[in-house]
């Protein structure tokens, strides 16, 4: 029995592809001449019929075993989906991550449009460049960017750009549009045409979101095998997000704020072997 | 014990108010002289903290005994929850009311705008002018139509009009909201602010979607007392949406579409009392 067909994240089923697989074991650093290897090892433990998690957890716990580099980067979509349930983290996360580029961010703000006011998730500048932030978060797989929403953001932008030229404010501003999923066709096609920027799993090619996370080791603590919900929230609640912001931290720090000896050494360990190997510290 | 506090829809308290609900009576219908002391009738059915839903029930069981165009009427937005969980039928609906009042309607068309093609829920044409409909509707109490919805809606008629424009095409084009639900205080700031036409719950005061409804006695079958969910989705599924479209139906063409036969009778009983009593047909 080999796998034949596989439940996608939206319900749908596709034909099971090999070539797939394996490149992306390749893709995930495990040298070409291991990949077939591994790959044929891997499909010998699917079932018939399976989804993409399932592959997805398999495949992790061939490649990472006693590997935690491997194991941080493979689960980084999970890890994301685990700064849930709401979307209050990720919002926290994204202008974590703008900072590290070199943006100034304001989060939850309220500007005057000509119309009504506008609650901003993020507002980040750069270079003088004015950045109305979208955040969409999304704690489901499959689920992608409707095209309404980058509407509506536009609709936004062209309220707020309205009152400004009353006010003779010259500075530029432009709406963007950052979410954990991908966008729909037609969300790419009504962003290009109205110049709206787009920061999305996977997309833009270049500056996807993961890119952006990978680029600068930007990963979140919910990456880390050794961390649980209490000591996720324990943490947030404490503005610590990145696994980077683990590298001032010591133990008793952890302790004051909640965590049990047993598990602060866990975390920090985890923590620093992976910023060692990563070599982004 | 005498009721002091009212949980409303949306899950806040509000202090009872004995005076609402007794003008609430006149506003249905009964007597001023009458009205107090059913009014006093009713108070004494109520525990101390109650919510908006029972009030309702109760208010309903004392004014509706024995009187069917009572009943119709006083659950007339309970009849239209019950046209879910979906908006499709409500869609339908929406579409009939507008056909009442001398529109033409098409559902489901699709537009071309400048950047992407717009789905439009219902395209409404009147007096030369064209009515692009965005459907809101919502199977849950307590739910207001948020800003974003006419933010969108604002930005696809921007990029059909760029289109039309393009084309020549010189009809007038107008957005318009429809929803059985209340509107933000924002939304109605950003609708005026920018020509959207809403209709909705109590808004606007004279042309709400219950006054179109009342007006030309546009009540649906889910109004009927004896309407359950299989008589309600055979009837939907044969496009029988208003207890007018009962009026031409006969108990064998009820039988047809796999209503029984006692239930037939019930059923057009009471929409020919209902609509000889409404002076409506």
């Amino acid at each position: 029995m080999t796998i034949k067909e596989v439940v996608k994240s939206d319900k749908t089923l596709e034909k099971f592809n090999k070539e797939k697989l394996c490149k992306s074991l390749i893709k995930a650093g495990v040298a070409r001449k291991d990949a077939q290897v591994i790959c044929k090892d891997i499909i010998k433990h699917l079932p018939e019929r399976t989804d993409t998690q399932t592959i997805h957890k398999t495949v992790h716990k061939f490649l990472c075993k006693n590997n935690l580099v491997c194991a941080v980067k493979y689960s980084l979509k999970k890890a994301i989906m685990d700064l849930g349930p709401e979307g209050r983290v990720f919002e926290k996360y994204t202008a974590r991550i703008l900072n590290e580029y070199g943006y100034i961010t304001k989060v939850n703000q309220i500007m005057k449009g000509k119309c009504v006011d506008h609650e901003i998730d993020i507002l980040a500048i750069k270079d003088g460049v004015h950045y109305i932030i979208e955040n969409k978060y999304h704690n489901q797989r499959g689920i992608k960017s409707d095209v309404k929403v980058v509407m509506y953001l536009y609709a936004r932008l062209l309220d707020i750009e309205e009152k400004r030229r009353e006010n003779k404010d010259m500075a530029q501003h432009i709406a963007w549009l950052i979410t954990n999923t991908k966008f729909t066709y037609n969300t790419i096609l009504f962003a290009r045409c109205r110049n709206i920027k787009l920061t999305g799993w996977k997309y833009p090619k270049k500056e996807s979101l993961e890119k952006l996370i990978e680029e600068k080791s930007l990963y979140p603590i919910t990456a880390l095998p050794s961390i649980n919900n209490t000591t996720k929230n324990l943490l947030f609640q404490n503005n610590i997000i990145l696994i980077k912001d683990l590298t001032s931290a010591t133990e008793n720090d952890l302790m004051r704020i909640g965590i049990f000896r047993k598990n602060a050494t866990k975390i920090l360990n985890e923590a620093q072997e992976f910023l060692k190997i990563t070599n982004k510290y």
